[in-house]
Protein backbone atom coordinates (compact mmCIF):
# COMPACT_ATOMS: atom_id res chain seq x y z
CA UNK A 1 0.00 0.00 0.00
CA UNK A 2 1.27 3.20 -0.41
CA UNK A 3 1.90 5.63 1.90
CA UNK A 4 0.83 9.70 1.47
CA UNK A 5 2.99 12.18 4.04
CA UNK A 6 0.79 15.12 4.69
CA UNK A 7 -0.87 17.78 6.96
CA UNK A 8 -4.30 18.52 7.17
CA UNK A 9 -3.95 22.13 6.38
CA UNK A 10 -1.57 21.42 3.86
CA UNK A 11 -3.43 22.37 0.27
CA UNK A 12 -1.04 20.52 -1.79
CA UNK A 13 -1.63 17.70 0.62
CA UNK A 14 -5.27 18.33 0.06
CA UNK A 15 -4.85 18.01 -3.80
CA UNK A 16 -3.21 14.37 -3.72
CA UNK A 17 -5.93 13.82 -1.21
CA UNK A 18 -8.60 14.28 -3.81
CA UNK A 19 -6.61 13.17 -6.58
CA UNK A 20 -6.53 9.74 -4.79
CA UNK A 21 -10.48 9.75 -3.93
CA UNK A 22 -11.43 10.48 -7.41
CA UNK A 23 -9.38 7.24 -8.26
CA UNK A 24 -10.28 5.01 -5.70
CA UNK A 25 -6.82 4.32 -4.54
CA UNK A 26 -6.12 3.47 -0.98
CA UNK A 27 -3.37 5.27 0.93
CA UNK A 28 -2.20 5.12 4.52
CA UNK A 29 -1.85 8.87 5.80
CA UNK A 30 1.19 9.93 7.96
CA UNK A 31 0.74 13.04 9.24
CA UNK A 32 3.66 15.30 8.84
CA UNK A 33 2.84 18.68 12.01
CA UNK A 34 3.77 21.49 9.92
CA UNK A 35 4.51 23.77 13.04
CA UNK A 36 4.84 21.36 16.11
CA UNK A 37 8.41 20.08 17.18
CA UNK A 38 9.49 23.38 14.83
CA UNK A 39 7.90 21.43 11.95
CA UNK A 40 8.27 17.81 11.40
CA UNK A 41 8.77 18.18 7.95
CA UNK A 42 12.73 19.14 9.04
CA UNK A 43 13.36 16.64 10.76
CA UNK A 44 16.02 14.20 9.43
CA UNK A 45 14.06 10.79 8.54
CA UNK A 46 11.36 12.82 6.57
CA UNK A 47 14.15 15.30 4.32
CA UNK A 48 16.16 11.88 3.27
CA UNK A 49 11.90 10.82 1.58
CA UNK A 50 11.52 14.53 0.52
CA UNK A 51 14.44 16.62 0.33
CA UNK A 52 12.63 19.84 -0.19
CA UNK A 53 11.15 19.51 3.02
CA UNK A 54 7.84 20.29 2.26
CA UNK A 55 4.41 17.81 2.01
CA UNK A 56 2.90 15.93 1.10
CA UNK A 57 5.34 13.06 -0.09
CA UNK A 58 3.77 9.92 -1.29
CA UNK A 59 6.00 6.88 -0.73
CA UNK A 60 4.92 3.70 -2.90
CA UNK A 61 4.54 0.18 -1.81
CA UNK A 62 8.34 -0.90 -3.10
CA UNK A 63 9.75 2.61 -1.24
CA UNK A 64 9.93 4.76 -3.97
CA UNK A 65 9.49 8.20 -2.92
CA UNK A 66 7.78 10.90 -4.82
CA UNK A 67 7.53 14.52 -4.24
CA UNK A 68 5.23 17.99 -5.33
CA UNK A 69 1.77 17.85 -5.17
CA UNK A 70 1.32 17.68 -9.30
CA UNK A 71 4.33 15.76 -10.07
CA UNK A 72 2.31 13.02 -7.59
CA UNK A 73 -1.15 13.33 -9.35
CA UNK A 74 0.59 13.10 -12.66
CA UNK A 75 1.85 9.58 -11.63
CA UNK A 76 -1.98 8.83 -10.00
CA UNK A 77 -3.01 9.59 -13.74
CA UNK A 78 -0.68 7.23 -15.22
CA UNK A 79 -1.49 4.26 -12.86
CA UNK A 80 -5.21 4.78 -12.73
CA UNK A 81 -6.05 6.64 -16.02
CA UNK A 82 -9.73 6.75 -15.28
CA UNK A 83 -11.18 9.13 -14.41
CA UNK A 84 -8.99 11.10 -16.19
CA UNK A 85 -8.33 14.20 -14.47
CA UNK A 86 -6.76 15.69 -17.76
CA UNK A 87 -8.47 15.83 -21.12
CA UNK A 88 -6.57 13.73 -24.17
CA UNK A 89 -6.77 16.84 -26.49
CA UNK A 90 -3.47 18.54 -26.49
CA UNK A 91 -5.03 21.70 -26.49
CA UNK A 92 -7.92 21.44 -23.95
CA UNK A 93 -5.50 19.33 -21.79
CA UNK A 94 -2.97 22.81 -21.70
CA UNK A 95 -5.90 25.06 -21.17
CA UNK A 96 -6.81 22.90 -17.55
CA UNK A 97 -2.71 22.83 -16.76
CA UNK A 98 -2.40 26.70 -17.22
CA UNK A 99 -5.85 27.12 -14.80
CA UNK A 100 -4.44 24.59 -12.64
CA UNK A 101 -1.14 26.45 -12.17
CA UNK A 102 -2.72 29.86 -11.59
CA UNK A 103 -3.65 28.07 -8.23
CA UNK A 104 -0.16 25.63 -8.26
CA UNK A 105 2.42 28.63 -9.61
CA UNK A 106 1.16 31.59 -9.03
CA UNK A 107 -0.82 31.93 -6.12
CA UNK A 108 0.15 28.88 -3.42
CA UNK A 109 4.15 29.13 -3.42
CA UNK A 110 3.97 32.85 -2.65
CA UNK A 111 1.06 32.11 0.07
CA UNK A 112 3.02 29.27 1.46
CA UNK A 113 3.23 28.68 5.16
CA UNK A 114 7.48 28.99 4.70
CA UNK A 115 6.83 31.85 2.47
CA UNK A 116 4.65 33.98 4.68
CA UNK A 117 6.66 33.45 8.17
CA UNK A 118 9.84 34.43 6.33
CA UNK A 119 7.91 37.49 5.73
CA UNK A 120 8.04 38.17 9.88
CA UNK A 121 11.49 37.18 10.05
CA UNK A 122 12.87 39.66 7.10
CA UNK A 123 10.30 42.27 7.45
CA UNK A 124 9.02 42.17 11.13
CA UNK A 125 5.51 41.49 9.03
CA UNK A 126 2.37 41.00 11.25
CA UNK A 127 -0.51 38.86 11.93
CA UNK A 128 -2.26 41.78 9.36
CA UNK A 129 0.19 42.11 7.58
CA UNK A 130 0.52 38.57 6.51
CA UNK A 131 -3.22 38.10 6.07
CA UNK A 132 -3.01 40.79 3.69
CA UNK A 133 -0.08 39.16 1.78
CA UNK A 134 -2.22 35.87 1.06
CA UNK A 135 -5.35 37.64 -0.13
CA UNK A 136 -3.56 40.00 -2.29
CA UNK A 137 -1.79 37.14 -3.85
CA UNK A 138 -5.52 34.88 -3.98
CA UNK A 139 -7.53 37.62 -5.38
CA UNK A 140 -5.15 37.87 -8.67
CA UNK A 141 -5.07 34.67 -8.85
CA UNK A 142 -8.68 34.17 -8.67
CA UNK A 143 -9.03 37.17 -10.63
CA UNK A 144 -7.22 35.36 -13.27
CA UNK A 145 -8.94 32.08 -12.43
CA UNK A 146 -12.38 33.38 -13.17
CA UNK A 147 -11.89 34.48 -16.66
CA UNK A 148 -10.26 31.12 -17.59
CA UNK A 149 -12.60 28.45 -16.46
CA UNK A 150 -15.00 27.32 -18.97
CA UNK A 151 -18.85 29.42 -18.58
CA UNK A 152 -21.20 26.99 -18.57
CA UNK A 153 -19.84 23.85 -17.30
CA UNK A 154 -20.55 21.84 -14.52
CA UNK A 155 -17.30 21.52 -13.11
CA UNK A 156 -13.87 23.87 -13.97
CA UNK A 157 -14.21 22.65 -17.44
CA UNK A 158 -16.54 19.68 -18.45
CA UNK A 159 -18.35 17.49 -16.59
CA UNK A 160 -16.19 16.24 -14.94
CA UNK A 161 -13.60 16.95 -12.03
CA UNK A 162 -10.18 18.12 -13.80
CA UNK A 163 -6.68 18.83 -12.00
CA UNK A 164 -8.05 22.46 -12.48
CA UNK A 165 -11.15 21.60 -10.25
CA UNK A 166 -8.82 19.77 -7.42
CA UNK A 167 -6.80 23.46 -7.07
CA UNK A 168 -9.62 25.43 -7.00
CA UNK A 169 -10.92 23.90 -4.30
CA UNK A 170 -8.15 23.53 -2.34
CA UNK A 171 -6.79 26.85 -2.78
CA UNK A 172 -10.69 27.61 -1.79
CA UNK A 173 -10.09 26.31 1.38
CA UNK A 174 -7.56 28.82 2.29
CA UNK A 175 -9.18 31.50 0.87
CA UNK A 176 -12.06 31.07 3.55
CA UNK A 177 -9.42 30.16 5.98
CA UNK A 178 -8.01 33.58 5.69
CA UNK A 179 -11.05 35.66 4.92
CA UNK A 180 -10.52 36.10 1.54
CA UNK A 181 -14.15 38.02 -0.05
CA UNK A 182 -15.14 35.44 -2.43
CA UNK A 183 -18.34 37.76 -4.25
CA UNK A 184 -16.04 38.53 -7.19
CA UNK A 185 -15.65 34.87 -8.11
CA UNK A 186 -19.03 33.53 -8.46
CA UNK A 187 -17.79 30.95 -11.20
CA UNK A 188 -15.68 29.66 -9.12
CA UNK A 189 -17.77 29.70 -5.96
CA UNK A 190 -19.96 27.91 -7.48
CA UNK A 191 -17.75 25.21 -8.97
CA UNK A 192 -16.61 24.98 -5.70
CA UNK A 193 -19.70 24.21 -4.13
CA UNK A 194 -20.63 21.33 -7.03
CA UNK A 195 -17.03 19.80 -5.96
CA UNK A 196 -17.59 19.51 -2.38
CA UNK A 197 -21.02 17.93 -3.04
CA UNK A 198 -19.16 15.02 -3.87
CA UNK A 199 -17.77 12.22 -1.75
CA UNK A 200 -14.24 12.26 -3.27
CA UNK A 201 -13.91 16.22 -2.49
CA UNK A 202 -15.68 16.10 0.36
CA UNK A 203 -14.00 13.11 2.39
CA UNK A 204 -10.37 14.72 1.69
CA UNK A 205 -11.33 18.24 3.37
CA UNK A 206 -8.73 19.19 6.14
CA UNK A 207 -11.41 18.97 8.76
CA UNK A 208 -12.10 15.53 7.82
CA UNK A 209 -8.34 14.19 8.71
CA UNK A 210 -7.71 12.37 11.20
CA UNK A 211 -4.67 14.89 11.81
CA UNK A 212 -6.98 18.17 12.28
CA UNK A 213 -7.16 20.08 15.28
CA UNK B 1 2.57 30.15 -37.30
CA UNK B 2 3.23 30.21 -33.37
CA UNK B 3 3.60 33.88 -31.78
CA UNK B 4 5.37 33.66 -28.14
CA UNK B 5 4.52 36.77 -26.27
CA UNK B 6 7.48 36.31 -23.91
CA UNK B 7 10.34 39.31 -22.27
CA UNK B 8 14.45 38.32 -22.66
CA UNK B 9 14.89 38.33 -18.90
CA UNK B 10 11.59 36.34 -17.68
CA UNK B 11 12.67 32.76 -16.88
CA UNK B 12 9.22 31.31 -17.79
CA UNK B 13 9.74 32.48 -20.89
CA UNK B 14 13.27 31.20 -21.12
CA UNK B 15 11.43 27.97 -20.63
CA UNK B 16 9.94 27.80 -23.21
CA UNK B 17 11.89 29.55 -25.41
CA UNK B 18 14.48 26.41 -24.82
CA UNK B 19 11.58 23.89 -25.15
CA UNK B 20 10.78 25.08 -28.85
CA UNK B 21 14.67 25.04 -29.99
CA UNK B 22 15.14 21.33 -28.66
CA UNK B 23 11.28 20.40 -30.65
CA UNK B 24 12.53 22.21 -33.57
CA UNK B 25 9.52 24.47 -33.80
CA UNK B 26 9.81 27.88 -34.61
CA UNK B 27 7.83 30.96 -33.52
CA UNK B 28 7.76 34.31 -34.33
CA UNK B 29 8.85 36.56 -30.84
CA UNK B 30 6.63 38.99 -29.30
CA UNK B 31 8.35 41.49 -26.31
CA UNK B 32 6.09 42.30 -23.64
CA UNK B 33 8.26 44.86 -21.62
CA UNK B 34 7.66 43.81 -18.11
CA UNK B 35 8.60 47.44 -17.06
CA UNK B 36 8.13 49.62 -19.67
CA UNK B 37 5.10 51.67 -20.13
CA UNK B 38 3.97 50.75 -16.78
CA UNK B 39 4.57 46.87 -17.52
CA UNK B 40 2.97 45.84 -20.95
CA UNK B 41 2.03 43.13 -19.31
CA UNK B 42 -0.94 44.95 -18.30
CA UNK B 43 -2.01 46.47 -21.66
CA UNK B 44 -5.86 45.71 -22.71
CA UNK B 45 -4.24 43.61 -25.53
CA UNK B 46 -2.12 41.35 -23.73
CA UNK B 47 -4.68 40.80 -20.75
CA UNK B 48 -7.24 39.67 -23.08
CA UNK B 49 -4.84 36.89 -24.26
CA UNK B 50 -3.29 36.06 -20.94
CA UNK B 51 -5.74 36.96 -17.94
CA UNK B 52 -2.86 36.55 -15.60
CA UNK B 53 -0.73 39.58 -16.55
CA UNK B 54 2.25 37.50 -16.79
CA UNK B 55 4.75 36.02 -19.50
CA UNK B 56 4.40 34.12 -21.63
CA UNK B 57 1.65 33.22 -23.44
CA UNK B 58 2.07 31.00 -26.67
CA UNK B 59 -0.59 31.95 -29.68
CA UNK B 60 -1.13 29.17 -32.17
CA UNK B 61 -1.52 29.56 -35.96
CA UNK B 62 -5.37 29.60 -35.06
CA UNK B 63 -5.77 32.18 -32.33
CA UNK B 64 -6.16 29.73 -29.62
CA UNK B 65 -3.81 31.02 -26.37
CA UNK B 66 -2.41 28.99 -24.40
CA UNK B 67 -0.38 30.27 -20.76
CA UNK B 68 1.50 29.06 -18.08
CA UNK B 69 4.97 27.73 -18.85
CA UNK B 70 4.83 24.44 -17.86
CA UNK B 71 1.32 23.62 -19.34
CA UNK B 72 2.71 25.55 -23.26
CA UNK B 73 5.42 22.91 -22.83
CA UNK B 74 3.22 19.88 -22.41
CA UNK B 75 1.47 21.21 -25.30
CA UNK B 76 4.38 21.42 -27.32
CA UNK B 77 5.45 17.97 -25.99
CA UNK B 78 2.27 16.43 -27.24
CA UNK B 79 2.30 18.40 -30.66
CA UNK B 80 6.03 17.28 -31.39
CA UNK B 81 7.24 14.03 -28.97
CA UNK B 82 10.70 13.29 -30.24
CA UNK B 83 12.66 14.52 -28.56
CA UNK B 84 10.73 13.49 -25.25
CA UNK B 85 11.46 16.37 -22.85
CA UNK B 86 9.75 13.46 -20.48
CA UNK B 87 10.32 9.77 -19.87
CA UNK B 88 7.39 7.67 -20.43
CA UNK B 89 7.86 5.24 -17.62
CA UNK B 90 5.32 7.17 -15.00
CA UNK B 91 7.81 7.23 -11.70
CA UNK B 92 10.55 8.22 -14.03
CA UNK B 93 8.63 10.58 -15.34
CA UNK B 94 6.96 11.70 -11.92
CA UNK B 95 10.35 12.45 -10.81
CA UNK B 96 11.77 14.64 -13.44
CA UNK B 97 8.04 16.41 -12.62
CA UNK B 98 8.92 16.78 -9.37
CA UNK B 99 12.77 18.17 -10.12
CA UNK B 100 11.06 20.42 -12.35
CA UNK B 101 8.37 21.54 -9.87
CA UNK B 102 10.91 22.59 -7.25
CA UNK B 103 12.28 25.51 -9.66
CA UNK B 104 8.88 26.09 -11.00
CA UNK B 105 6.99 26.05 -7.70
CA UNK B 106 9.68 26.98 -4.84
CA UNK B 107 11.53 29.21 -6.23
CA UNK B 108 10.53 30.99 -9.32
CA UNK B 109 6.74 31.72 -8.13
CA UNK B 110 8.84 33.18 -4.57
CA UNK B 111 11.22 35.22 -7.07
CA UNK B 112 8.49 36.78 -9.76
CA UNK B 113 9.36 40.38 -10.30
CA UNK B 114 5.60 41.08 -9.07
CA UNK B 115 6.10 39.54 -5.75
CA UNK B 116 9.90 40.97 -5.42
CA UNK B 117 8.09 43.99 -6.08
CA UNK B 118 5.26 43.82 -3.22
CA UNK B 119 8.09 43.58 -0.99
CA UNK B 120 8.80 47.54 -1.32
CA UNK B 121 5.52 48.18 -1.40
CA UNK B 122 3.89 46.25 1.73
CA UNK B 123 7.24 46.06 3.52
CA UNK B 124 9.73 49.05 1.75
CA UNK B 125 12.22 46.57 1.38
CA UNK B 126 15.43 47.70 -0.47
CA UNK B 127 17.24 46.58 -3.24
CA UNK B 128 19.73 44.41 -0.95
CA UNK B 129 16.66 43.01 1.15
CA UNK B 130 14.92 42.08 -2.13
CA UNK B 131 18.09 40.53 -2.95
CA UNK B 132 18.28 38.43 0.25
CA UNK B 133 15.04 37.10 -0.41
CA UNK B 134 15.49 36.25 -4.07
CA UNK B 135 18.91 33.81 -2.92
CA UNK B 136 17.06 32.66 -0.13
CA UNK B 137 14.35 30.97 -2.03
CA UNK B 138 17.16 30.26 -4.49
CA UNK B 139 19.26 28.64 -1.95
CA UNK B 140 16.57 26.63 -0.72
CA UNK B 141 15.33 24.94 -3.54
CA UNK B 142 19.02 24.05 -5.32
CA UNK B 143 19.62 22.60 -2.01
CA UNK B 144 17.22 20.18 -2.43
CA UNK B 145 17.13 19.99 -6.22
CA UNK B 146 20.83 18.95 -6.03
CA UNK B 147 19.72 16.04 -4.03
CA UNK B 148 17.50 15.84 -6.13
CA UNK B 149 18.88 15.39 -9.75
CA UNK B 150 20.75 11.93 -10.84
CA UNK B 151 24.24 11.51 -9.96
CA UNK B 152 26.25 10.52 -12.83
CA UNK B 153 24.19 11.51 -15.80
CA UNK B 154 25.13 13.45 -18.27
CA UNK B 155 22.15 15.74 -17.75
CA UNK B 156 20.09 16.08 -14.59
CA UNK B 157 17.97 12.51 -15.56
CA UNK B 158 19.82 10.81 -18.28
CA UNK B 159 21.82 11.84 -21.89
CA UNK B 160 19.21 13.87 -22.81
CA UNK B 161 17.96 17.07 -21.65
CA UNK B 162 14.41 16.86 -19.69
CA UNK B 163 12.21 19.11 -18.82
CA UNK B 164 14.42 19.14 -15.26
CA UNK B 165 17.35 20.54 -17.58
CA UNK B 166 14.97 23.12 -18.92
CA UNK B 167 13.45 24.81 -15.13
CA UNK B 168 17.14 24.59 -13.72
CA UNK B 169 18.91 26.14 -17.16
CA UNK B 170 16.56 29.08 -17.03
CA UNK B 171 16.64 29.81 -13.11
CA UNK B 172 20.36 29.34 -13.06
CA UNK B 173 20.47 32.54 -15.21
CA UNK B 174 19.00 34.64 -13.11
CA UNK B 175 20.86 33.04 -9.93
CA UNK B 176 23.83 34.41 -11.56
CA UNK B 177 22.20 37.22 -12.24
CA UNK B 178 21.51 38.08 -8.47
CA UNK B 179 24.94 36.92 -7.17
CA UNK B 180 23.73 33.64 -5.56
CA UNK B 181 26.70 31.90 -4.41
CA UNK B 182 26.49 28.77 -6.54
CA UNK B 183 29.54 26.65 -4.80
CA UNK B 184 27.74 24.47 -3.33
CA UNK B 185 25.78 23.16 -5.95
CA UNK B 186 28.19 21.39 -8.06
CA UNK B 187 26.40 18.96 -9.75
CA UNK B 188 23.70 21.97 -10.49
CA UNK B 189 26.57 23.93 -11.83
CA UNK B 190 27.79 21.08 -14.27
CA UNK B 191 24.15 20.56 -15.24
CA UNK B 192 23.59 24.10 -16.43
CA UNK B 193 27.48 23.80 -18.20
CA UNK B 194 26.12 20.72 -19.93
CA UNK B 195 23.21 22.46 -21.45
CA UNK B 196 24.64 25.60 -22.31
CA UNK B 197 26.79 23.42 -24.85
CA UNK B 198 24.10 22.63 -26.47
CA UNK B 199 23.10 25.20 -29.51
CA UNK B 200 19.15 24.60 -28.69
CA UNK B 201 20.00 25.92 -24.91
CA UNK B 202 22.50 28.81 -25.98
CA UNK B 203 19.90 30.22 -28.72
CA UNK B 204 17.06 30.63 -26.48
CA UNK B 205 19.72 32.58 -23.38
CA UNK B 206 18.11 36.04 -22.25
CA UNK B 207 21.13 38.11 -23.93
CA UNK B 208 20.72 36.22 -27.02
CA UNK B 209 17.21 37.88 -27.31
CA UNK B 210 15.60 40.53 -29.91
CA UNK B 211 14.68 42.18 -27.13
CA UNK B 212 17.66 41.97 -24.72
CA UNK B 213 18.89 45.44 -23.30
Amino acid sequence: MMTLYGYWRSTAAYRVRIALNLKGISAKQVSVHLVKDGGQQHTPTYVLKNPTHLVPALELADGTVLTQSLAIIDYLEALQPDPALLPSNPVARAKVLAAAHVVAMDIHPVNNLRVVSHLTDAFGADAEAKRQWMCHWMDKGFAALEQMVAKDSRFAFGDTPSLADICLVAQYYNARRWGLDLAPYPRLTEIEETCLALPAFAAAKPEAQPDAE
